[in-house]
């Protein structure tokens, strides 16, 4: 861990130690989320030899998403909820410290972990000025000194209660650390904070709907993309698309990821689904629900936000990951931010003022919509599939992706050798039935009930193929919008990839395996059955000349959900238990971290 | 899984089985628990490569005791209470079958657990006639269809509510299977069991202590060394060694392993130590607790039987596994019974009539008696560390070794290539102070105080040398009593060793490392860390023309106890929660069955 720098370049420091591929050092490897390590000690052509280099189990069972983080010589891991987090010393893979979570005095464990949506997952640690900091399943936030493990501070940002919890994994962006929240089944407003990394005091806290103020939003400054340019968003923009007061349970959590931009010294995201899964209770846009947003990393104003999916119909929740990356785009160098959508659209871009550049079916399956108006920047709803036309009790059927998108919280990784983005997808669709449903402080406010089966399609032209397959795994050119291969995976791909220098892109699949394919051509290179199925992000490092691979395996999530909760019926879990089923086949729970490496030789 | 042959000769087909090294079709991997392999493709030349193939994870935390089950091209894997067994496709690396115990109607799973004196561990699993047996925590014996995991059927062995549960690996024995009882701590009088294999029927029952009849005894048959020579044991040999009916809460229990000679037809094992660790409020020797027993396969009758520690001040439950082989002693070929006893002597008996040949400390920290008079049988009580001399409410100190004896349940290996056996041991002394107890059905009856802490000596030659050791790895010549090499670990060894034709010796450690060490020399060929400390059996086997390494990882049992239950205080767990507290640097609780092999060239 390297000394502690001035506060107000602490993201100098993480910048620094994300451009040393010896360090993991944040969530997506760089601020740019790339999750592209240049380290090729592990190449196409000596992968197959790869092997379990070290393994230690976490204690803990249930879903474990996010990666290791490795910052120096110490690679430090977390758990789900009651958290734990271990420093590991690589030498001797042994314990440095642990930091163990029994929860907060006033809050009771049990009623946190009802109101986890999608298990007790956590996405993982971030790193800044000497801290690890940690966003808890019961929506504290806790900073633990590097060295030693111990609680630097703890603040309170969400009640648990009402059903906010926290899942993402933080980001520390200069002097202040970024985090969201979750709840978007429970009505909660969702909202992106920051908190001074010093001593955790709230500096500024931007809701993702409600008044122009509570949003950061500048009716004249804050840019939106209307009518094939950008344009100011006017006065109201949230509140005047929500019956009365309905934004107050609008949802738009920001349960995910976030990515920084040092330059335009901007932060990036996006936001979920609105409150109530049935549609026919929440006329209007429900903005910004489903927005990616780019906001000033100092005060929180939002310079642009986009609205993906206006009036949900079917939970695409809008939070994955968005990528920085630096491509010619017709010819022109542009700043682009790439997203894939669980709405199944993979959209381009400008990050700098928001302008739409690409939006495509990333997975050919995709049926709600026939395609995105690129000047209106809206989707065209296939009326077949539109819940809200259908009305409630009735059930849509056949509408892909599924709730859970054609990519949900699993991060791609972007290789700029291949100028290609690599997608975990999932290849899902749904019937949908929407209900009328009140609202209840701490009670789920979902209104609807779904179940979940394989699309059963081809990934690549959409064309029925009577396939099983629930997952695929794609490569994709972000600037024209254009599948260049896909390969087609038994089951989602819930884990995240990286790619490396190395020309290869690891991934982890929900059987328990940890996959290597070929950037090019997607060729598997190599395969290890690892305890218990993946949906932790694949990392990769080096330690003493050796490069690493790591992936914390443990089986859960929504996709996990069955198992994770013990639950038995098709529908329940939000309607996920069924599909994934046959899982149980194939692995069973346990948190273990493992840890790959060429052999000695 | 082979077809299902007579029923009365069911241990025919085990035998076939064993003798086939493909197999590890018992938890001895043969009938005389040698667990030796005649498997040579993994050596001490090429072990440095050795590398993980697969893995697996149990889905349940705490101490994963016992070994893989390997029949035919099924490996069977189990965890702790409440169990469950999995049926593993070695090409597949998926699960076949799984079998749930979620315990039955009328017991409380919780109070089986607190009844479960050193953590929920189970010694695994029995094959025979085309069932798979288990004997489960709550003592209840059940009888798995070995093809799709389906209950045969169930039997109750004993009552969870007055303390009985089951922990041992049963033994298929012709149309029976044999299994024992736990429940030392709780006043429990112990006994070994046969049941039909066809239908879960008893055959028949006898118990460790009490009248003649109950025990199996033949006053004038059943024989005994005494004097220098074997002698029938007389009438009421058990009941006038006990104040009373004290016998009735006598202890005695067989929670451990057996063993079986198909040639002599007999079944071999040990009982453990008398109920109440106070010694004081049961005077007299306490027979036939802590005694090797040889009993007649059809109709349990004891052909003979020997006490190694009479009246025991000291928990050195005497059920630790028996080996049979056949070597020279003194020049003459011998059928020899060797056993490593918790008291740290290690001995050797003709196991056709019981005489004693050999009793011998095979680690030279013992010193709670001088030496085994080979006339009388006695051992010779060092009245400095005898608890019973010094008295109630008095803390003996510095006697070694601890309860948990020179070496617990963990099994020895034999290598006939070496002609010595391998013992995985602890190293560990106490202090002990006895105290009054009164009998309450379900509740402890232990009556004893306990710290334990490292050695501080030299196993080899007893003399003090500050070490801090909890473990060592010997090499041991039975035919002389002697020590050939001895090798520390900073733990206890709790592990179950495999001896190979490769030369080598395989082990697993309290932190989690599977090792290879030279069997001649003891050097150590490889380590590998996996998930979680091993107190699992190494098995081995191949498949499809490979040699496969594996064992369940998982850390717990009584050395694991503090993690495994979540105890703090150094003389919680039965006094063994201080000594290995800092287990917890290394590893963390969680079950994973890790499977090696050479790689693929
Ligand atoms: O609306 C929300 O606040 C919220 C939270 C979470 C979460 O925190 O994990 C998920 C979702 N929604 C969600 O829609 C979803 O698909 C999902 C998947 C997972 C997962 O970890 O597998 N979490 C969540
Ligand atoms: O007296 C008994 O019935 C009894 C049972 C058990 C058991 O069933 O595991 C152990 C012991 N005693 C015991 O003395 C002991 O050292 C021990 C260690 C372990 C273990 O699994 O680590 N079990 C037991």
């Amino acid at each position: 861990v390297l000394a502690v720098p001035g506060l107000s370049h602490a993201n100098k420091e993480v910048e620094a130690l994300t451009k040393d591929p010896k360090n993991f050092a944040t969530w997506g490897l760089d601020y740019a989320g790339t999750r592209y390590s240049t380290l090729d000690q592990i190449n196409t052509s000596n992968v197959k030899n790869m092997q379990v280099a070290w393994t230690f189990s976490t204690g803990m069972l249930r879903g474990h998403e996010g990666g290791p983080l490795v910052v120096g010589d110490v690679v430090f891991i977390h758990t789900p909820y009651p958290h734990r987090v271990y420093a590991l010393d690589q030498g001797t893979q042994s314990v440095i410290w642990e930091y163990t979570y029994s929860g907060e005095k006033d809050t009771d464990q049990a009623q946190v972990i009802s109101v986890m949506c999608c298990d007790v997952v956590n996405r993982g640690l971030a790193y800044g000025d000497g801290k690890i900091l940690l966003a808890q399943g019961d929506a504290t936030l806790v900073a633990l000194d590097a060295k030693t493990g111990k609680v630097v501070w703890k603040v309170k940002n969400g009640e648990p209660k009402v059903g906010m919890t926290s899942t993402n994994a933080p980001l520390v962006v200069k002097d202040k650390v970024i985090t969201g929240i979750a709840g978007g089944e429970f009505g909660v407003r969702g909202f992106l904070a920051a908190y001074n990394l010093k001593d955790g005091s709230l500096a500024w806290k931007k809701y993702s709907m409600g008044p122009d103020a509570d949003v950061g939003l500048n009716p004249e400054k804050t840019m939106t993309w209307t009518d094939g340019k950008l344009a100011p968003v006017g006065k109201d923009s949230s509140t005047k698309t929500w019956k009365g007061d309905q934004w107050k349970l609008g949802g738009g959590t920001t349960w995910g990821w976030f990515a920084y931009d040092p330059q335009l010294n901007m932060v990036y995201y996006g936001s979920g689904n609105p409150g109530t899964w049935n549609p026919t209770q929440r006329p209007g846009d429900n903005k910004w629900s489903m927005s990616l947003w780019g906001r000033d990393a100092d005060t929180g104003e939002a310079k642009w936000v986009y609205q993906m999916t206006p009036h949900d119909e079917w939970d695409y929740d809008g939070i994955n990951e968005v990528v920085l990356v630096d491509q010619k785009v017709k010819g022109q160098d542009r700043k682009l931010l790439v997203h894939f959508d669980r709405n199944g659209f993979g959209y381009t871009l400008d990050r700098t003022n928001g302008e739409l550049l690409v939006a495509e079916k990333y997975d050919k399956a995709v049926n709600w919509a026939t395609h995105v108006d690129m000047k209106s920047g809206r989707p065209q709803v296939a009326d077949k599939y539109s819940t809200d036309k259908n009305g409630a009790d009735v059930n849509t059927k056949g509408v892909c992706p599924a709730a859970l998108g054609s990519k949900d919280q699993q991060p791609v990784a972007f290789s700029p050798k291949t100028g290609l983005f690599y997608i975990p997808g999932n290849h899902v669709c749904m019937d949908y039935e929407p209900f009328e449903v009140e609202y209840t402080a701490g009670q789920p406010y979902v209104g609807a009930t779904l179940s979940m089966y394989p699309a059963g399609v081809d990934a690549k032209t959409g064309e029925k193929n009577g396939s099983h397959n629930l997952g695929v795994f794609t490569a994709w050119d972000a600037t024209t919008g254009k599948i260049v291969w896909s390969k087609d995976e038994p089951f989602s791909v819930w884990a995240g990839a990286v790619a490396t220098a190395g020309d290869l892109v690891f991934y982890g699949t929900l059987e328990g395996y940890v996959k290597a394919v070929d950037a090019k051509t997607g060729e598997e290179l190599y395969k290890f059955k690892t305890p218990s199925g993946i949906i932790g992000n694949v990392n990769t490092w080096s330690y003493k000349g050796k490069q690493y691979v790591g992936v914390l395996s443990g089986l859960g999530g929504w996709a996990g959900i069955g198992m994770a909760a013990g639950l038995e019926g098709g529908s329940e879990g939000l309607g996920a238990v069924g599909a994934y089923r046959s899982l149980g086949n194939f692995t069973k729970l346990g948190g273990t971290f493992t840890v790959f490496s060429l052999p000695n030789k």
